[in-house]
This record gives C-alpha cells, structure tokens and sequence, in this order.
C-alpha cells in the first residue's frame, strides 16, 4: 500500500515537473479537484481523443460524430432521469458542520470491520507459521465469524434503504453504529437528505424568464436528443453509431484521487443505435472491440480485466466496465452498457415527440436499443501516464526516469540536438527540425550537456532524440536514439521522416486492432 | 438587405439538412442561441480548430498549448476585471415585462434618424437624377443636418454616460427621446441596472462551504495563472506563446445571428508574452501573420479587413479586429489585441505572488507584456459555411448547390461510388474505401443514380468523388471528380492516396502562409 501511494505521489508531482498536469488556478492556491493540462499534457490528450475518434468514427463506416452543446433544455435531465435520481446521500455533523456522504461513513466503518479481520489474520499468520491455512481460520474463528457477520448485515440494510430511498433508516444505522465525525468526534447529525450532483445555473437576464440550467453530467442525452436528426440527414441504417467527445460536470462531494474523479472532466462516448433484441450480440462485440483498443497501446494486456455489473442502473439491461491497474489498484477505465430503449423511450415521453426508426427490412417502426460505450478522457490520460513512469536501473549503475508513452499518444514525437552549440552544428539541427515539424510535433534543444538532454527527453516522454554531429557535416548523417532502448543508429537525415512516422502514425497502431 | 437576408437562411437551413448544425435540444423546441454541431459540422469544427492549433502550436517553436479548465478560482475573475466591469446596462418595460439593454435602445433610436436620412437622400436622388451630389446634399441639406447633428449628441451624451457609469442619465435619455418598448408600446420604464454576464454556479455540497463560481467568460484567464507553470516547466524564453482552444460562456442578453453569437462558444486563444515597449512591434506582426492565415483558405482576400478599435478596453494599448464579411456583412472574426501587463499585473496583486520572468539577456526580472489573437470558432466555422455555399448555374441550364469548403477543413475528403450496385462493382468500391479510411475520412455511397449522388455530395462539401465502373475490373482505373470544376479524370486506383493527400493535406495549405 505505501509503495502504491509513493507510485502515486510521483506520477502526481512528474505530471507537474514535465507540464502534463497542473492544479487549476494555482496561483489562488487552487480549487478543489479541478486540474489544467500543461505543454505536454494537452498534447497527449489531443492524442488520446484523436486516437480514440480515429478508431470509432474514421474506422467505422457506420459510426459518425457530433458535438452537442454543454447547455440542454432542463427537461432533458427530467427525462434522463437525473433530476430525480442523480443524487448522493449526505449528512452534516452538526458541531464540525462538515458533510459527508452517509452511505460512505457506513462504508467506512465496515470498512474497519474488514481490518480488523484482516488483523486477525495476521496474528493468526504469524502464530502459526508454515501452518496456518487462511481459509480455515476465516471460515471458523469466531471473533473473524462475528465481525464479518456484522460487516455484511450493516451492508444489506444500508443497500436495502438506499434503494428504497428510507433515508431515516441510514440515519437511524449511523446513530447505532455510533458512528462519529472524523473531524470532531462528534455524534451529532442531522438528517440524511438527497443532495443532487448537478451543477445549476441561470439563462437569460430577466428574473421573470430567467431559464434554470444544469451543466450536462453527461455527454450521452446530446446524443439521444439529436438522435433523429443525425439518422436523417445522415441517411444512417440500423446499426449505426453516433459518438462524441466533450466535457462533463458533477458536483461530487468527494472528488479525490488527481485526475481520477474531477468535478469536470471529458467524456468519448459512443451510443450505439440497433434492433430490440439484438443487444445481447452488440454487448459482446462492443466488449471485446474495446478491450482491443485498449491493447493495441501495448500498456500490459495484465492491466485490463472486466468487471460485470451486479446492481445495474435503472436504465440497463447488462453493463460492466474495463477496469484499469491504477497505481492505486483496479478501478474503471471504461464502461459499456446496455442501456435499452431507456433513454428514447423517455424522451419520446416527455417531448411528446417520436423518436422512432423506420427499418426497411422489417418493414416497421421502432424506438431503437442502444448499446453505450462510454470512457473518461481524463481517466485514461492517468492511465498511460501512470503506466507509463518508470525507473530504470541502469547497466552503469545509475539510474533513469523515463515516461514509456506509446509512441503514437506522446507529446512530442522527436527532439533535435546538435551534439554542441557550435561548427554549424545548431544551424543544421534547427533545419531539421523546421523541416520535421510540417509533420511531427518535435523540440529544438541546445541547451546543457547531451546525454543531459537525452535524460529530459526521456523524462518528458518523447520516443525519439536525433542527435547532429559532427560526422554529419561530412555525410549528411545524424544518430537516432529510442526512448526505451536507448539504442542508437546512424540513418540519413532523408529517412528521418519515414522512420518516424512509420513508429507514431495512428496508422501503425490501429492496425493492431 | 433582402439578399442577404434570404442567403443567410439558406446557410441556416443548409447547415441543418446536411448534418452541420441542429438546434440544440430541438426535440424540446430548442434552448435559445444554443446550437449542436452535426455529423459534418463536428468534422468542420475538429479540422478548423486542428488548422489553427498546426498553424500556432506545431510550427512555431517558440509556442506551446495548454487545456486549463473552465472552473477557475473565483478571485481570477476579480483580478481580469470580470466580476466588476462585465456587464450590460438593462432596463425592464414595466407593462410588457421585456428586459433590453439600455444602451440598445438608444442606439436603436439613432439608427432609426439615419433611415431618414438615406430616405431624404434617397428622394432628393430620384429629383434631381444624373445631378445628385449627394455629399453636397448630405452636408447642406437643413433636414439631413438636423438629423445628423441630433443622432451624434445622443450617441456623445450615450457614451459618456456610460464611460461615467451615470445609468441614471441613460434612463433620462431614453425618457427624453419618448422611447417605446418595441413590444408594448409602454413608456413606462425601470431604472438602469448593470447586469453581469458571466453564469454562476456553485461548488461543492455544504452550504457554508460551498464556493461561487463562475463559467470562464474567456479563455484567456486559463493562460495568465498558468504562466509561470508553463514558462518554468517549459524552459521558455520571452518572447514565447501559450495557445489554448476552449469554451466559454456568456449570458447575452441578446444573443442572435444563428451561431455567430452563443451563450455558449469555443475560443481559439493565444497569449504571446514580451517584453515590455516591444509591443508595438509584435502587434504590427501578429496581424500580418494571422490575416495571412486567414488567406491560406483561399477563401477571398476582399472577404477580410481590418478595424481599429478607437475606444479600447480597459486593458489594452491597442486592439483591432480582422473583420470578415458574413452574410449580414463584415463582422468581427479575430481581436488582435496589446494587453500590456494589465493580467499578469494583477494576477500579482490579488494572489500576493509574483509573476515575473527573469530576463537572462537584461539581467532582470520584468511583468511581460502581453499580445493577444483571439478568434472565435464557431464564427470561423460560420464564415466557412456561409462563404461556401453557392448556388451556380451550369451549362446545361441546370444549377447545383454546391458548398466549395476548402478541401482541407472538408469533413468528408472523398466519397467511393460504384456506378452501379451490381456486377461486382460494390465490392472493388468498398475495398477502395476501407483502404483509403486509414488516412482521410471517406464515405461509401452506393444508393440512387450516380448524378443524383454527386449533387448530394457537392451539397454536403466533399471535395472527391471516386467513381467505380466497369472499365475498373478491366485496368484497376477508376474516375475522380473534382468537387469546384466537376472534371473528372481516369487514374490508376493506387495514385488515389497520393492524389488526395496532395489536395487535402494541412502541409499542403499552411505552406501557402
């Protein structure tokens, strides 16, 4: 666990180093779980959500994008379901007047149950030695019996209240746990009450036609209230696929964690429009399809693992997400969900409108199934970074830092060094380098010693370091160093282009797919 | 007046049939001034914003992006001015309950005293015929003076009040003048107000601790607070850049023009920072540099010109616009602006931390000035649209609607047709497509007659068709036509890429700068 939290620690302050990520407003000492993305990181989000479009929509013949608005008329969200349903359970102490969210000071508390356990285990571990068989011990010892017992019986009631919204039965549980504020030791609650996530405000000026407004929590109803105009004059046939990129925004109570839970953040959903039926079919294509974007990054195939959904949303028939070996353990990258006629369906209702398919082959109409696959821009940016920070030890017994980003998805393709500031070394190294960047995002770097900015390089991530020296006065040629291998060869300068493309080309990786 | 008229609701009604911009949440009768970009329109806007940040980013060496987010602290916003110096001066009619803005309505009035001077203009030059002179008339005629003289000292006394925040004396003005709310006819007016038109909302869950905030009313402020993280991290020398494309929100009161005005619109900003008295000098040269960009479109020179603000903005030494002519004429596209140290200067006095560059070459530390472009993407995409469209007459007697989109911000580069759906030809048609996706966006059209598939492929902007026919199972030639001449040539199916690749390439256009 430590060693996951120092992983963490450095991925949080090389991201801020190197120019990936920075705290939003810094300066005002900044604002609570919202980020900027520096030089580097807007790059590689760019490259990111450009691989990802290019893979969705390029790709597919079937599958176009749009670009909805953050703004949407209110009765979207009635309709979506998230006026009423899109709440978390909150409690305030009343001495330290701080809130939580009351599902998880119950969570938290079984949560010490499960040490305590775990404690046992140890004890027992240690008692025994080369003897102690686990299973046994957890499946007997009583003091273990009881505790998980109880642990599992305050779970249930907490999840049978919740879903029947008996918010003063999670008070009532809370006040026989004795449950205390973390902050001031204090019992003294208030009620729970629905608090929702949405963030609001107000259009127009006129305080009589003033419009109440939420910024979307999703970029998905963009999609399904544009989803008849894109079909027609689209002219699309089922299936078909309508995908978007763009921010969302929810007022969590705890946001935490970096860039893994941000109160804003960017979505790339993709709704995928098909027969009533055939969502069973689509679900396994799209997990599968999926997993093998993924993989065609080359970040350990290790990393991913599925996990089914057991409590599905109100609006799914089957659902699970691509979860992702964070430096703080597995948690979700990617979710895909069967989202039904849910969403149409609603919307057809409260806009009074149809929302209905004509499928020439069955010769009827239909509100079509939908088949969502949904990933956090910003939760994958965590993911190759985090996958990719690495210390190497070295053959001389040093040791290098150095950001393994697939080639593809890294800021800046290639770095031009002269070998030295002089002999007409940084005049050649500059033209190459004006004549690259017609094609590649590259860097000039003439500064401090070679092997110096080779290190830098390596730290920011960039795949390639061209090197000009002096024998490239004599024959036109320069040295080119791998990020990972370090490995250097001679090429000349007119195969520079080709080399790298054929390593960073979109090209080259989705052909993995 | 009619003509253009009549063009512009033809580009909005083009823009929705062809999949490029719907009305936002249209199915609940729209959300006023907020729009949705289609399966083409999200093409167009991706391929402009990619133009501007190659052009900006990649080929300036000395320029670097950001993606700050658009909750910022609360203070940024009192640091730029925003929070007291944002707003419109309102005013409601207190019969029709309608909100204007004040300075409007006056403004209005003026305009109506020049109608009656082009109609006294437009009289005396039916009189007299071949031997109107109409300066001489303009500046003699009693009338015409009288008009003049009365509509520059209402807009004198209007600007002075404002400049004196003396609302009181511009309701006086409009009780004065007898104004009438357009809607009621009432005289019957409320005072002045300021009205602020950022949007607000509210972080976090606990109402004690809950923080204002603001939507980011210009990109801009992203840049400032973080620039001592970019310029430290990045190892920039002054002068350097930070470009950043990204939303922004503001509460318009009268927001129109289709999507030339939005509530909510994307920016496409960059702050290039100085040193202090060389602003002149880069001013001069960043306008030459963008309106240069601007003509890399081929888009016609005589569409684009300069205007000097004469009142400049609290903050800048000197401003301008690069004007283009839309459809209701020539409109604000780009600000080119010499905001001084006015940002970063106060960034220092409100956070209490210093945000200076150590100048190596002066030996000192020094506030940059600052030179800012800031283009509006969605205008951009509008003067794309709307300079596209035309109707043209062919030599048959016919016409076709075509949009000539240059072929490099295009969303579909080429569309694959098999002349007819048979005898193989679909098949040869649909390997061509799947092998040209990997580089270009391609559509694969095979329904209705050929011609009828041109014209819908002219109408939506797609610079290539590619037409599959029998002679291609006997040589592997197929016919590619020109979008703009409509010429067709025969080429070998492998040249294919190349021939695109060579039209529709960014490197291709930007060499033009």
């Amino acid at each position: 666990m430590a060693n996951q939290d120092d992983q963490f620690k450095k991925v949080i302050s090389h991201a801020k180093e190197y120019g990936y990520v920075f705290p939003s407003s810094e300066i005002y000492d900044g604002l609570s779980a919202v980020y900027d993305y520096g030089q580097n990181g807007v790059e590689l989000k760019k490259n990111i959500r450009e691989y990802w479009w290019k893979a969705m929509v390029q790709m597919h013949e079937n599958i176009v994008g749009i670009d909805a608005a953050i703004f949407m008329h209110p009765t979207t969200w009635k309709a979506s379901g998230h006026v009423d349903a899109f709440n978390d359970p909150l409690i305030d102490n009343k001495d330290s007047k701080k809130r939580y969210r009351a599902d998880v000071l119950v969570e938290d508390y079984v949560a010490k149950l499960e040490g305590k356990i775990d404690k046992e285990i140890q004890k027992a571990s240690k008692r025994f030695g080369d003897a102690f068989d686990k299973e046994q011990f957890v499946s007997t010892n009583p003091r273990v019996l009881q505790y998980k017992e109880k642990g599992d019986a305050i779970l249930k009631r907490l999840g049978k209240s919740l879903e029947n919204e008996d918010l003063a039965d999670v008070k009532a549980l809370i006040e026989e746990l004795e449950i205390a504020c973390p902050e001031s030791g204090s019992k003294n609650w208030t009620d729970v009450k629905q608090f929702n996530l949405m963030f609001g405000t107000k259009l127009g000026a006129s305080a009589d036609s003033a419009m109440d407004l939420y910024l979307r929590p999703e970029t998905a109803q963009g999609i399904f209230v544009n989803f008849l105009n894109v079909q027609k004059t689209g002219r699309m046939k089922i299936p078909f696929g309508i995908a978007q990129t763009g921010k969302a925004f929810r007022n969590e109570i705890v946001a935490r964690q970096f860039i893994f839970r941000m109160r804003e953040f960017e979505q790339m959903e993709m709704q995928y429009f098909i027969k009533p039926g055939t969502q069973k079919e689509w679900y396994d294509y799209w997990k599968e399809t999926r997993l093998k974007w993924h993989n065609s990054l080359g970040m350990g195939e290790e990393n991913y693992r599925f996990h089914d959904h057991e409590k599905l949303a109100h609006y799914a028939d089957a659902a699970c997400d691509i979860e992702f070996k964070f430096p703080f353990g597995f948690k979700e990258l990617e979710g895909i969900h069967s989202r039904t006629d849910f969403d149409l369906a609603n919307h057809e209702k409260y806009s009074g409108k149809k929302l209905q398919y004509f499928d020439p082959e069955e010769n009827k109409s239909y509100v079509p199934y939908v088949l969502e696959t949904s990933i956090g821009l910003d939760r994958m940016f965590l993911a190759v970074l985090s996958n990719s920070l690495q210390d190497e030890e070295l053959e001389n017994g040093t040791t290098r830092t150095v950001l393994k980003i697939p080639a593809v998805l890294a800021p800046t393709k290639a770095a031009i060094l002269p070998l030295v500031k002089k002999d007409g070394l940084p005049e050649v190294a500059r033209k190459i380098a004006d004549d690259l960047k017609w094609d590649f995002n590259v860097d000039y770097d003439e500064k401090d010693a070679v092997g110096r900015r080779y290190r830098r390089q390596d730290a920011a991530g960039t795949p390639f370091c061209i090197t000009v020296d002096h024998e490239t006065l004599e024959n036109n040629t320069v040295t080119i160093r791998h990020r990972d291998t370090m490995e250097q060869k001679r090429v000349q300068i007119e195969e520079l282009r080709e080399i790298i493309k054929q390593e960073v080309d979109m090209r080259t990786w989705l052909m993995k797919i």
